[in-house]
């Protein structure tokens, strides 16, 4: 049953008072953290000062945020998304030893039970944008090649959609893929250049950034999750250094260590090697993968 | 636009990355929130590190609480009081000199157009309950009466529920009156005893609570808002010392300078002249208005 407190609620002692209103038989870490939720919750309107209208357009966005979160979009990800906090999340959840590869957020996009690949298949299956080969090879921190690692990858298409926001547009599985690393390490696939796109903006979010004078936009991306037995997952992407929104990414999941050169090839020979029939671009990248906990 | 950061987003640096992505042209006030917002939900996010489950159990009970909301119930206004955070924006807009009554917060019940009744009426239009008689005077911080001052009275019948929440059980406006005092300050009514009451448990705040040991109770009050011109409008209560809820209000609205006796008088001759026919409670209680800023 909810303590008998000392003292009444004051301005002073707000933080305490509400902290201290939790019974000692709730379960420790739901109060460990509703604690510190309240302690940084007082902070901040201490140093706001809210009036009584500003509190109540709080109220009002969060309310117009949980309605405009259904089965198929989900708002309150998407805000955390904006101010930094699913970024944050997974860094602390994360941290790996020097020279492993970086992690970055999983995104709303990713399926279950995606098609394996021979290696070197093309991602592409309508053939449109333009033609990519991209290379490299799962290591371990010592260097070693990984083999028999799982590499699943999905991306969006030159428009800056993926298959499942254009069903019936695209075909399904279009520029997704499962493939398994040999006794080399190596894999390689081809595909089609990647678009930057917008989150989702038609919602409170979108209000939201506007009014911070942000765009939607992400700049063009791989997915990759990458797994192995005896390894830490990977879930990342890969992004290009060109996009015009690297520097701005409206989620905050770029990181330096996770730019690839996206190196255009004209050269004839090449060309034809790759069975390309016009220019494309070239990626080459490894991955570092840590060890278990 | 978007700013171009001078760093990619780490664990280190994420308060900064994330203020900074906002536009120069952004309206000062919002920049100003939504830096401490974001200032208070990183540090809270790093004390706390959420495994990404936990992470998502605050997602999925922000997006049960938006939708727990519609029309007629507000179960973010809810999570803002058991948090005490309506308090506290309450307390910080409602900073009042020495002497002056305090403020509480107005709760979801008042209504606007409630009738005039002359001084003295009984606002139980159903005689339910035990008979009260209450009574005090509007003065100004220098002890002189304030002639001309409405009040606006309202409460929950012996059963804990308001006229609104028992339509066609209770009389329309059972419970409710406005009152304007003469030259001497004076005001009276008569009533019936109000019980405490829960909060509205069947939602997610209310499992909140549960999980927190907390009970939804609130302890026995009336409503007052007193306006007067030239004077700060004061909204509050008047709670019942002996309440078993008095020292745990679920949405820490008690003050101690806001409670009255509610002294039971089975004096015959007393009982007579007040027009009961039953022992009643007796309070007598004072409101100090402050000068307008």
């Amino acid at each position: 049953m909810t303590k008998q407190t000392n003292g009444y609620f004051t301005e002073e002692n707000s933080i305490d008072v509400v902290i201290n209103s939790m019974s000692d038989e709730c379960e420790p870490r739901l109060k460990e953290v509703i604690s510190v939720i309240v302690r940084k919750l007082h902070e901040a309107v201490k140093e706001i000062e809210p009036t009584q209208d500003e509190w109540m357009n709080a109220i009002l966005f969060l309310t117009k945020t949980g309605h405009k979160t259904d089965d198929w979009r989900q708002e309150f990800i998407l805000l955390s998304d904006v101010l930094g906090v699913s970024m944050l999340v997974d860094a602390i959840n994360s941290r790996r030893p020097n020279g492993a590869s970086e992690n970055t957020v999983l995104g709303p996009f990713h399926l279950e039970d995606v098609p394996s690949l021979e290696m070197g298949a093309n991602i592409s299956l309508d053939g449109k944008g333009e033609p990519m080969f991209v290379s490299g090879r799962i290591l371990d921190v010592e260097g070693r090649p990984i083999s028999g690692a799982k590499i699943d990858i999905w991306q969006a298409n030159e428009d800056g959609f993926y298959d499942v926001q254009q069903k019936g547009i695209q075909p399904d599985f279009n520029l997704r893929g499962v493939f398994t690393t040999g006794d080399d390490g190596r894999y390689f696939f081809k595909s089609a250049k990647p678009k930057y796109y917008p989150i989702p903006d038609d919602g409170p979010v979108g209000a939201l950034l506007a009014a911070l004078g942000r765009h939607p936009y992400r700049p063009a991306h791989f997915h990759y999750i990458i797994q192995k037995k005896g390894f830490q997952t990977l879930t990342t992407h890969l992004f290009d250094p060109d996009d015009a929104y690297i520097h701005s990414d409206a989620v905050f999941g770029v990181k330096e260590s996770l730019m690839a050169e996206f190196k255009r090839i004209d050269n004839a020979q090449k060309i034809t090697e790759h069975g390309f029939n016009q220019p494309y671009y070239e990626v080459v990248y490894d991955f570092v993968l840590a060890r278990s906990r």
